[in-house]
């Protein structure tokens, strides 16, 4: 038996950074309790000698000081373990280290091998920016809000911002197939609307309709999106599973660019000693499922998320993972015009927006609103980006 | 269009508790922010007067003080917001709430009429027990572990198990399709050990085997599983998201007890401050999927869970809730002999433990060793439960 695992195990190993918090004393012993839960998950005792022991298990490659009472551990872990889901992928690298309250996944490390399994996102930055003709500037995003309007009334929206010049126009991710909004004559009323700003404006504005839902559901909405003529695709992985993300994005029949949405996916994040860093769940995770554009909060309006934590989160979307294209971080939070500059001095040009709905009221008008903002986006986003 | 959003809502509303910590004034504010931002997620004033601003909107409908700096916010919605889906009905109460750093869902309350539409369990626990003849006592699990063994090393493990007159033998969650333990080969060889093992006892004995995975394979699995003659299927909904479960659980073609296990769901409950309430996650929400069983961690084993947690916990898996069928916790974490009066005392008979593999070795053997711990919650189990 035990030579028989062995021919199976390559020695190829997959590294993951945790933060511990805690004593030095302390978080040594959790780094290894860790490689045993994550793992076998069983005493030591019963496990027979060999490959087991030597290669199943977790390993601690590196153990680090980062600040007082903060730990990092390096820990490794045999590729053969997964199998190219997200949901396989998580269960190995923090399944029950979920419910430990002082350990916090801070970043995975997937070698080229393991990555080749993984096809990632199907456009990515330079896709989507091909995809609207926009090769520079940060990318451009309104909102069909609020819940409660009816298509007609949204499609009525979704015209005014394709005719002020943003490059995509999705759902709000409350929008699902409600009576008084039923999805499919959403989709088709929008889908007309924003085409029909396009002709005016000789550009090309994508309509991202939200699509979140179980699995049939899901691919039925996405289908008829397509077929429908809709640009994009909005999804919620916290409300439906990473590899559904992932599923749509392999789906030729699909084809379209997905935008990930983080409902529910803030309580991974909102203890800084436990659940996974904003770079992992906002970055690393919707890039390997297949995200071409993954939303998350701006600072500084009431969520969990710091200006630092966008700095990572951003860097996570574009940095070498394989031969997986970099993605838009999406910064989303009642932006208007007042933080223009200083997102765009934070983000540089390799950002997508997401318009805050106070512009519908804005004493400009939407139209009008919408230009001056994707101006001033392209305007700031040229100066160097303020660490 | 007002006129016409007015008809598609029946006044009926669902209320949800949320604790909130800071101070009175804080948590108040707070609590208005909530029901903007998990319906409409727009400022006040972009909202058409009439029924958006008077029904869609979220409505705080209690405001308590329950203990220094904690807060119990009673908020409703309108239950046209909901469609009988996991995803939707937590996208409506915690989707962008779970960005926050002070915001804890704490309880759902769903009126009789949205139950209607959540079949939930198809067997609950009288079903359960009917399945493997018990009647009375605490069901008790065997686990197939460690990670590396080969099919058959497992098959004998699980023979073991169902001699010593366990009620379940399930797969470890690590337990995917790996090379060295490839799926189908396990599930046929561990159904037949077991099924040997039920014709030598005369009891019945269910294998079930882990099926999590993208909702392709997880139904291509669970099908295999229910040809094979497994006798359940153990998901982690934490990885493939509640409406997989739900999905399955609702499936005709497949029809077998469902175990949830808690894999990555910790990070919902490991802030007190945020997230989910251990009730919630381990309680009402695998119940409203359709759960049969619900896997969570018992006290003192180093997880973020406490005595009085694993006791809410049971509580939700049976209170009243339409016509839901009550469902086993499910307890576990190193579970040995020395644990067995504690538990039995606590859960009382309306329990599935869980058996820690530390039973592998125990000094009387595996089957003599399942056979004593059957025997000891079933007789500890009959002492009335201790607050």
């Amino acid at each position: 038996m035990s030579a028989d695992l062995s021919s199976h195990l390559s020695g190829l190993r997959f590294t993951v950074d945790y933060h511990l918090t805690g004593t030095e004393a302390e978080t040594r012993a959790n780094a290894e309790v860790l490689c045993i839960e994550q793992t076998v998950e069983a005493p030591l005792e019963i496990l027979p000698a060999g490959p087991i022991r030597e290669q199943v298990l977790g390993r601690v490659e590196n153990f680090t000081s980062c600040a007082a009472c903060r730990h990092e551990a390096v820990i490794s872990y045999p590729v053969e373990l997964l199998d190219g889901t997200c949901a396989q992928l998580l269960n190995v690298v923090f399944g029950m280290s979920s419910l430990k309250p002082s350990i916090r996944l801070a970043r995975l490390h997937l070698p080229d091998e393991i990555l080749k399994g993984w096809p990632g996102p199907r456009f990515g930055r330079a896709g989507l920016r091909r995809l609207v003709g926009v090769p520079q500037r940060p990318l451009v995003c309104g909102v069909l809000k609020p819940l409660g309007l009816a298509p007609a009334d949204l499609a009525e929206l979704a015209y005014q911002f394709a005719l002020g010049g943003v490059d995509l126009v999705k759902d709000d991710q409350g929008l699902a197939d409600h009576s008084f909004c039923p999805f499919e004559e959403r989709v088709a009323r929008c889908v007309e609307a924003v085409a029909r700003a396009n002709q005016e404006t000789g550009r090309i504005c994508l309509y991202v309709p939200h699509v979140t839902g179980p699995w049939e559901a899901l691919r039925r909405r996405s289908l008829f999106a397509k077929q429908a003529g809709a640009g994009g695709l909005l999804i919620c992985p916290g409300l439906v599973g990473f590899d559904t993300l992932r599923d749509v994005a392999r789906d030729e029949a699909i084809a379209l660019p997905i935008v990930s949405h983080p409902a529910l996916l803030g309580s991974f994040i909102v203890s800084h000693e436990s659940g996974l860093a904003p770079s992992v769940v906002f970055g690393q995770l919707p890039r390997l499922a297949g995200a071409d554009a993954s939303i998350y909060p701006i600072y500084d309006v009431g969520y969990a998320v710091s200006r630092e934590d966008c700095r990572v989160v951003a860097f996570a979307a574009a940095e070498p993972m394989g031969a997986l294209k970099p993605i838009f971080p999406t910064a989303a939070g009642r932006m208007g015009l007042d933080r223009a500059r200083e997102m765009s001095e934070l983000y540089g040009s390799e950002v997508l927006f997401i318009l805050g709905s106070g512009l519908q009221r804005h004493e400009e008008g939407l139209v009008k609103a919408c230009r001056t903002f994707v101006d001033l986006v392209a305007r700031f986003s040229q100066q160097p980006a303020k660490a």
